[in-house]
């Protein structure tokens, strides 16, 4: 074998080893009905919070919604920096997206993201001014099962 | 009622009521085989990963172990501001503990957690220098549960 066939080769593995993950990110996502969301506090520590996963494309894109009086969204509005968290603790898998948050409270977004029975969370319903959408989007991931750590962009 | 009995019993119902808070949040601390671990990128954003349980005191000190070559190893190295997050997704109960983590290497600290089987994660046993133990120190608390928040310091 040459080198140059050598290296494709090597390429190819890689290829299909990130697929593979990405597939099983994808899979571990679908199967997943909360998160955990991480944040910074204003004096610089993290926070988490599990919350309920709404929507979502693919990896790139996660919705969530919370209170808008929560301090998760105070802390968001002073840093968007954020990850989500996606986790199967049976079988040890677990997915990390980074990226940035971004609060939306306009009439066509809160109406899309609103479920039967979040009167629960938000009382005077789908214009209640306390019910805010939050928009993730991803700028990378890692993916961990079986001891081994893959990051990728996404 | 005078108004100093009225204070007085408001007093002692807060009082109560953070007791039950304590107690509640030590037993999902104790059911929790596993917490997800909120520490600072380099960058700026949060980074969360599951990770095993391994001895709590109180509220105050929770130990975990992972590899020393591992980023959450740099990363707190750099910035010692965490938290940890347990979680029961089926009752929606969660605990954020938020504080400040140590990555301890001594001898003594290594063989106190190390447990049977551990050679999976630490081939070369108990002296591995890809071994660490990291142990976290409360500063405060946050315990949610019925749609309502309790913070706390610890």
């Amino acid at each position: 074998m040459t080198n140059s066939n050598s290296l494709e080769n090597t390429s190819k593995m890689l290829s299909s080893h990130k697929e593979d993950v990405l597939k099983s990110a994808l899979t571990l996502v679908e199967n997943c009905n909360t998160v955990t969301l991480g944040t910074s506090g204003e004096d610089g520590y993290p926070n988490i919070k599990a919350m309920l996963k709404m929507e979502t494309e693919g990896l790139k894109t996660i919705w969530l919604s919370t209170n808008t009086s929560s301090k998760r969204v105070s802390q968001l509005m002073k840093n968007s920096k954020a990850c989500i968290y996606f986790n199967d603790e049976k079988s040890f898998r677990g997915l990390m997206l980074v990226g940035d948050m971004e609060v939306l409270t306009d009439s066509e977004t809160r109406k899309r993201l609103w479920r039967e029975g979040f009167e629960i969370y938000y009382p005077l319903g789908v214009s209640d001014p306390d019910y805010s959408v939050l928009k993730f989007t991803s700028r990378w991931g890692n993916y961990y099962h079986n001891l081994s750590n893959t990051n990728f962009e996404v």
